[in-house]
C-alpha cells in the first residue's frame, strides 16, 4: 500500500496536522528538529505527496486527456504525438484514450479522464452512425464544467471550440490537382457520411468539378470507412464507371485501392491515378509513392492545446468560442499523372 | 467547477454528514423526506460521486495504464488495441502513455498514472541508450507497491513478471525460412543493442546459421533503430557484402529497405529477398507483399492483462513471478524467394 500522511505521522510520532504542515512546506512555526524527524520518516516510508489528493484541493493535475477514434490510424498516431509534444511544452502530461469509433466510449473516456483529475480534454469524436452521437459526451463535459476542445472534428453545437483542417479546401485542392492533370472521370471514396469532415471534403470535390465545368456524376461517389477495405471494395465499381483517377478520403483507403489494383492488374498510375489524404509516413513506402493531401498536424496540435490551456486557465470566464481552420497542401508522390488509355487488365 | 458534496449540503440545507450518508446509500436511519430532498439537490447540481475521491478510500479505480515507446509504430498500436479490448472484458478502462522512447518518460508516466489512481501498469519500456535504464521506473513501481507487468520487453530484474514473444524463436524461424530457400549470405538489421529482444533475435539468427553450417559473418549484422531510416541506410553496406537476403528487425525497417532498393534499382525479390518482423497491416500493402514474422499479439495482450489483474487482486500476497513466452510464425508475402543472380542496377 502506498504510504499516507497518517503513516508518516505514526512513524515520526507527531500529529497528522504537524506532519501536514511540514510536508506542505508550511513549516515556519515548526521547530527544526521536528521538521527533520518528519522528513526522515517520510523518506524512510518512501512517502510521496499524492497528486490525486492534492488535485482534489487545488483541482489541478497538469494532465490533459486526448480521445481519438483509432489510435492505429497513422493520422491519429501523429496527431497524438504532436499534441503530446505541445502539451509537454506547456507543462502538461498527456494521457490517451482510444474510443475504437464507439460514441459510448467517448463518454466513458471523458468520465475516466475527469474522474482521474485531468485538467481538460481534447476530443476527436468517433464516427458513430448518426450525426448527433456526440450528445451524451457534450452533455457530460458541459454538465461537469470540463474545459475541452474538439480537434479534427466539426461539431454542430455552437458552444464548442473546434480546431482542424479546412476539409473543404482539402477536397477542393485534391480534386483540382487531378483536374489540372486532365482527368474528367474522377472517383471519390469518401469517409462515413456521419462525419462532417467527410461531407466538407465532398463539397470541396464538387466545387472543384463545378469550377472546371465537369458535371458531377453521383455514380463516382462511393462511401467508405476510412479503413483499407473501404478503398479495396471501391475500385471495381469505379472502374466500371470508367474512372481514370480516384480521390481517396484517407491514405488507408488509397492503399486499399492499390491492393485491389494489383490484384486486378490495373497499373497505377498508367491506367489509374490515385490521390490520398493525410500524407502519412507510408505514402513514400508504397509503389508508386502516393500523392496525398497534407494536413499541417503540428499546427493543428499546437493550436488545439493552446485553446485548451486558455480554457483551463480561464475556467470561470471562458474565452469566446473559436473555429480554427488550417490550410492543406498537396504532397506529390508518383501516383497522380495525366490520364492514359487503360492498361489491359 | 464540479459540484461537491458540500454544494449538495448547501443547496439541500442538510449537513455534510447527512448528505454523505444519503449519497453513499447508508440511509437506513435517514427520514425519507430528507433523503428525497438531498437527492433532488444532487440531481439539480448534476452531482456525481468523484471516482477520484472514492479511489482514495477504496484504492480502486478500475483503470489500467499502458506505457509504450512509440504509439505510431503499428505493432504497439495493435498491442494497445488488444490490451484495451482485454482490459474492457475484465472490467477495466485503459489509458495510454507514449514515452517516445525516453526512459525518463517511462518514470514520468508511471507517476502520472499512479497519481491518477490507476490500479496497475503495463509497461513496454523504452529502448534507452543503456541496458539498465529501467532502474528509476522499477524503483518507483516497487517503492510505491504498484502492481505491474512488463510486456514485450525482457527485464533483468528477477522480481518482474514479463509477457512477450519468444524473440529467440522469432530470429531463428525467420532465418531458417531464408536458409531453406537457399540463401547463405543473409544480412540482419537488428533493433537497438540496448534491448534484449533485439539481442535474442540475433541469437536466434546465429543459431539457425550454425544449425545449417553457415558461418556467421559479423559484417552482415547492422544495428538499426526500428525506424524506416535504419533499414534504408542498411541496404548499401549489405549489398556491398553480397547479401542475397535481409532479415529486418521489424516491418518498418523492412519498408526502409524497400525504399532504398527502389532508389538503387534493386529488384525485390529477384535480386534481394526481404523478411520483416511483426507482420503488421502494411505488409500486404507494399509491393511485393512483405514476408514477416508474426507475433500473436492478441494472446500476448490477453496474458499480460491476466497477469496484471491477478497482481491487482492479490496485492498483499502477489502471485509468483512469471515469464510467459509466446511462439512466432511466418506469414508469407512474396518478398522471400530462392536467390537469383542480381538484376542489373
Amino acid at each position: 500500500m502506498r504510504p499516507t500522511i497518517k503513516d508518516v505521522a505514526k512513524l515520526s510520532g507527531f500529529s497528522i496536522s504537524t506532519v501536514s504542515l511540514v510536508l506542505n512546506n508550511k513549516d515556519g512555526e515548526i521547530p527544526l528538529v521536528t521538521r527533520e524527524k518528519v522528513l526522515l520518516a517520510a523518506r524512510e516510508l518512501n512517502y510521496r505527496p499524492n497528486r490525486l489528493a492534492v488535485s482534489l484541493v487545488t483541482r489541478r493535475s497538469n494532465i490533459l486527456g486526448l480521445i481519438v477514434p483509432d489510435s492505429s490510424n497513422q493520422f491519429f498516431a501523429r496527431l497524438g504525438r504532436e499534441i503530446e509534444n505541445e502539451a509537454r511544452r506547456c507543462g502538461y502530461s498527456l494521457i490517451l484514450g482510444n474510443s475504437q469509433n464507439d460514441p459510448a466510449r467517448d463518454t466513458e473516456y471523458i468520465q475516466v479522464f475527469t474522474d482521474s483529475g485531468v485538467d481538460g480534454v481534447l476530443l476527436a469524436k468517433s464516427d458513430g452512425s448518426g450525426t448527433d452521437t456526440e450528445g451524451p459526451a457534450l452533455d457530460y463535459l458541459f454538465g461537469n464544467h470540463v474545459p475541452f476542445v474538439m480537434v479534427d472534428r466539426y461539431c454542430g453545437d455552437p458552444r464548442v471550440t473546434t480546431v482542424m483542417l479546412d476539409h473543404f479546401q482539402g477536397g477542393y485542392l485534391g480534386t483540382k490537382h487531378l483536374l489540372a492533370l486532365g482527368h474528367r472521370r474522377i472517383g471519390c471514396v469518401t469517409g462515413p457520411r456521419s462525419l462532417q469532415t467527410s461531407c466538407e471534403r465532398v463539397r470541396g470535390y464538387k466545387a472543384a468539378l463545378a469550377e472546371a465545368g465537369v458535371p458531377c456524376d453521383e455514380a463516382l461517389l462511393i462511401v467508405g470507412d476510412y479503413q483499407i477495405d473501404g478503398g479495396y471494395h471501391a475500385l471495381k465499381p469505379l472502374l466500371a464507371q470508367k474512372a481514370t483517377a480516384v480521390f481517396a478520403g484517407n491514405d488507408l483507403m488509397a492503399f486499399g485501392i492499390y491492393q485491389a489494383a494489383r490484384e486486378l492488374g490495373v497499373d497505377i498510375p498508367g491506367a489509374l491515378s490515385v490521390m490520398g489524404f493525410d500524407a502519412t509516413l507510408y505514402c513514400r513506402l508504397v509503389s508508386p509513392p502516393l500523392t496525398s493531401v497534407f494536413q499541417p498536424v503540428e499546427d493543428i496540435a499546437r493550436e488545439a492545446v493552446r485553446q485548451l490551456v486558455m480554457r483551463i486557465n480561464a475556467k470561470d470566464a471562458p474565452p469566446p468560442v473559436e473555429h480554427k481552420l488550417f490550410l492543406p497542401a498537396i504532397i506529390p508522390g508518383g501516383s497522380a499523372v495525366p490520364p492514359h488509355s487503360p492498361s489491359p487488365s
